[in-house]
């Protein structure tokens, strides 16, 4: 990989720091983004004290030559090619729950994590979800009246379901492509990004959450803001009175049977950056999919009701999704921080910048977790060679059973 | 454990950072000593993708009664009582491999990972040793035959084994109860202790490394300073010319059948703090213990040479030993990086500040590790209650093996 952090120490064009920026740089970040943690503060998710549930193996050779037709192209591109393409770190492939193909790229290692961006809000939600059906928050609740802290914010009228589901108007821009979006003053806050010397502005992520202002009306247009899940994160944390790392190791992966213990980013007050700071192994966000495939059963245990999962495919409104105006995602919806695709297979999918995905087919039996290091940060750009991919290898494996 | 942290966000006087020093501070360090990552950079260390090598289980209640006489005292303790007057926040007994006895108090639990300080060193020490028996490291060569950077530093004339054996003549204090001891400087080099405004001093390890004067003639005392440590972590990076974490990940965690992934503190360049960074979990520190126990050999595999292990329990120069003052410890070595009683059971030790230990028994097949967040950071304060303890309990077992 280019020798990146590479001898003792390494030369100075190959180091790779939190300070001077080089850590979210493209193409450092081939390395960083298995290395995260190096670049700062982060919590510990504990895998457990169980065994490992071992994922049984049926690897087969024939899926590199599947072919598709990326969106919006008019050459069929193989699955191969498109790992390529997508730069991708690490893809793992389940039919059936077995492993039927797996490889890795770059800085990547099968026993080593990977940033998994916003792919980590769908894992919060699943618990946000988790804890509305045991009764513990109410989606028709205000904000506001779980953390009064947010009262005067833009997130103080809107309901536990609208930031679930990101129907929440506020001043608020997200494109990473622009210096200047008000996603880098996040970033900053939360500490993702190195603030400058003189910085005085928020320097928790909770600071910054009630410095957010409303812009329109909470409800009628799905808008991706990353922010909501911070919010998720928080209501989490109110209502079950824990650390809110505790909650998903408790929650979520300690009873997965994962390889590894997974971690969360923390701001300097410690708290977990529900937005996009989860880091784990490739085959655990595996065996995670493979759980809400199997309606929230997995490894002899019920981990998430089974009325969550049916929910979250059920999927939120597609006329407030169709406002955002995504090209590349027809007739989607967007539903307690999943995405839906309502395509005949009935695919959902969790899903962050750079490339970061987990693919989960119900009809196709079919899960793909995979890890990427995308240099341009919208995943607008890698749809293309990807969705179709995903749908080409399930209906491959649907037709082509072993 | 008094609130520390709970709370989203944790109230004010509860919350613990790094930036104002209060994770460095009695009672908060008892938390923070078990979320060590919550305060900076770190990397991770893999498990691997084994299973878990399962420990079986005698745990007996027996233990608990044990009486000794601390160190330069009158009167009985019984084992159960000297775990609270250490300030205990774990310890695993395992005689013949087999949990005995496990206890987990404060804020660690079984399935967290916990700073081991100093022991570190021992972690290292083993890989350094093993690279000498494998003729990639001379023992003889002066460090600046590797570390051309050293060269000019107290450091260079000293050979390896010296280092190894903390024999150097360095001129670096290291009173952790003196906040003008060279210690501190060394802490904020390495981000162990955050820099106050307008810092000039050096930002990585290394750069630290470079600065250290000679103060004597090496060889003929032991003195006790971490940053020889720091120097071997240099010498494993640069013979192997693999990243330090890599290299102790696939020489001993990833060997080990380990539980849980550990992890190692990095300063601002990535360079792992050899002295004292790691953490883990203690059951795995156990492991670890234990394979030294048995010569090298655990989880169905030679991990490190048996020639290896034999040559730290022979241990090194009680004449030199003798000259750094340790009355807790007469007739002891120090030698790559492990502290040997020389005692009729040959017990040798991973020491740590705060009372971090694996105590290795071999005559009476017992291996214990504890963690620990004694308020002071000195082991002659907790040795009087500790090794006798140590000791006894090894001897009971042997007495009363079930």
């Amino acid at each position: 990989m280019l020798g990146w952090m590479v001898g003792a120490p390494p030369p100075s064009d190959k180091l790779i720091r939190f300070e001077d920026g080089s850590y979210y740089h493209f193409p450092q970040f081939r390395w960083s983004f298995s290395h995260w943690r190096q670049f700062g503060p982060t919590m510990n998710v504990s895998r457990g004290e169980g065994p490992v549930r071992v994922l049984a193996r049926a690897e087969r050779t024939d899926l590199d030559a599947v072919t598709f037709v990326p969106l919006g192209g008019d050459h069929e591109m193989t699955w191969a090619e498109s790992l390529a393409a997508n730069y991708t770190d690490g893809i793992v492939v389940l039919h059936k729950g077995r492993i039927v193909y797996e490889r890795y790229f770059g800085a990547l290692t099968a026993g080593g994590p990977h940033i998994a961006f916003s792919a980590t809000k769908s894992y919060f939600g699943t618990i946000a979800a988790s804890l509305i059906t045991e009764g513990k928050l109410d989606a028709g609740a205000a904000v506001a009246s779980y953390i009064p802290e947010l009262k005067d914010s833009g997130f103080g009228d809107a309901t536990v379901a609208q930031v679930l589901d990101m129907t929440t108007a506020l001043k608020f821009s997200e494109s990473y492509a622009d210096p200047s979006s008000d996603i880098a003053g996040y970033a900053r806050a939360v500490g993702f990004f190195p603030r400058p010397s003189g910085y005085s502005g928020p320097t928790t992520d909770y600071q910054y959450l009630a410095s957010i202002a409303k812009d329109g009306e909470h409800g009628p247009a799905f808008a991706y803001r990353s922010i909501n899940t911070d919010v998720v994160g928080w209501l989490i944390a109110r209502v079950t009175g824990e650390p809110l790392g505790e909650t998903f190791a408790k929650r979520i992966w300690s009873r997965l049977g994962a390889e590894g213990d997974a971690y969360i980013q923390v701001d300097s007050a410690g708290t977990p950056i529900a937005s996009g700071g989860l880091n784990a192994r490739l085959r655990d966000m595996a065996r995670f999919g493979e759980m809400l495939r199997l309606g929230g059963h997995y490894n002899d245990r019920q981990i998430v009701p089974a009325a969550v999962v049916a929910d979250i495919r059920r999927g939120g409104s597609r006329e407030a999704f169709a406002k955002a105006g995504y090209k590349m995602l027809p007739g989607w919806s967007y539903h307690n921080q999943w995405w839906i695709s309502h395509d005949e297979d009935g695919a959902f999918m969790a899903r962050g910048v750079h490339g970061q995905a987990i693919y989960i087919n119900p009809k196709a039996e079919t899960v793909i977790a995979r890890f990427a290091s995308f240099p341009m940060a919208a995943n607008a750009n890698l749809d293309p060679t990807s969705l179709p991919a995903y749908s080409a290898i399930a209906h491959f494996l649907m037709a082509h059973p072993r």
